[in-house]
């Protein structure tokens, strides 16, 4: 039940950003705030440039932004986009499923349905929402 | 995002409970049942024995049977009684948060009311719900 640390550190990446919306952030600045290694940062922003939510500028005064304003993300994108594994129980996959009480089991439909609810939540919250600082405040975003 | 394999096979052990209320079942009967070992399953038998779900009756004619009726049985309880890791993020452990962010960081709360829902949703099922066969579809559960 618990989410990936690629996960959890996608979104404060993100969340950075989004709070420092006037000025490109550097993974080495990010690095360094958020105490984790450079190198597990340049994956992290490989994808999320892969998945069109930020843009890197390289060279002397490059750096990273936001994309999308952070009204327009949602964090239940940003989570379906990191976690991989949502195989709650065996019988997720059909491929592996051995279990002999799939046929009159009602769990999977239950999970389901639970998952749905997990990211509905997720969905009615957007980067804005929970990246609120001094500065976010204030919408400053620009395109 | 995913369940743990104990958390599946212990739904499992007790939909086969529920499933046959009018007998004692074997742990090597649901071990080939649900094609798992033997040694596994008496782990999870002897907590679920803890939790006071079942009574386990040694010897010849011996085995296991549910202590409570199928429908007294929330799904959310039992998973709850076997997730343990429900850190989503770093900051929910408060001896390992490093995040410099947490101050104006909402995102703690939006993944609590997300996996509220998620129990919601799984503390409106219970074991009677989701074990359905042409057996329990008549309840014969008797303490």
């Amino acid at each position: 039940m618990r989410l990936s640390d690629y996960t959890d550190y996608t979104l404060r990446v993100l969340m950075y950003c989004a709070a420092n919306p006037e000025r490109l952030v550097t993974i080495a600045e990010i690095a360094e705030r958020l105490q984790v290694s450079k190198n597990h940062l340049m994956k992290i922003v490989s994808e999320l440039g892969r998945q069109g939510l930020v843009e890197t500028t390289r060279g002397r005064g490059g750096g990273l932004r936001l994309l999308k304003a952070p009204a327009a993300i949602r964090v239940g994108d940003v989570v379906r986009g990191t976690e991989t594994d949502f195989r709650l129980v065996e019988c997720f996959d059909p491929a592996s499923d051995t279990c002999t009480l799939t046929p009159s089991c009602k769990l999977k439909k239950v999970l389901r349905n639970a998952l749905a609810a997990y990211f509905a939540e997720l969905d009615a919250v957007t980067l804005a929402d929970i990246a609120r600082t001094a500065r976010s405040a204030t919408p400053q975003w620009r395109p």
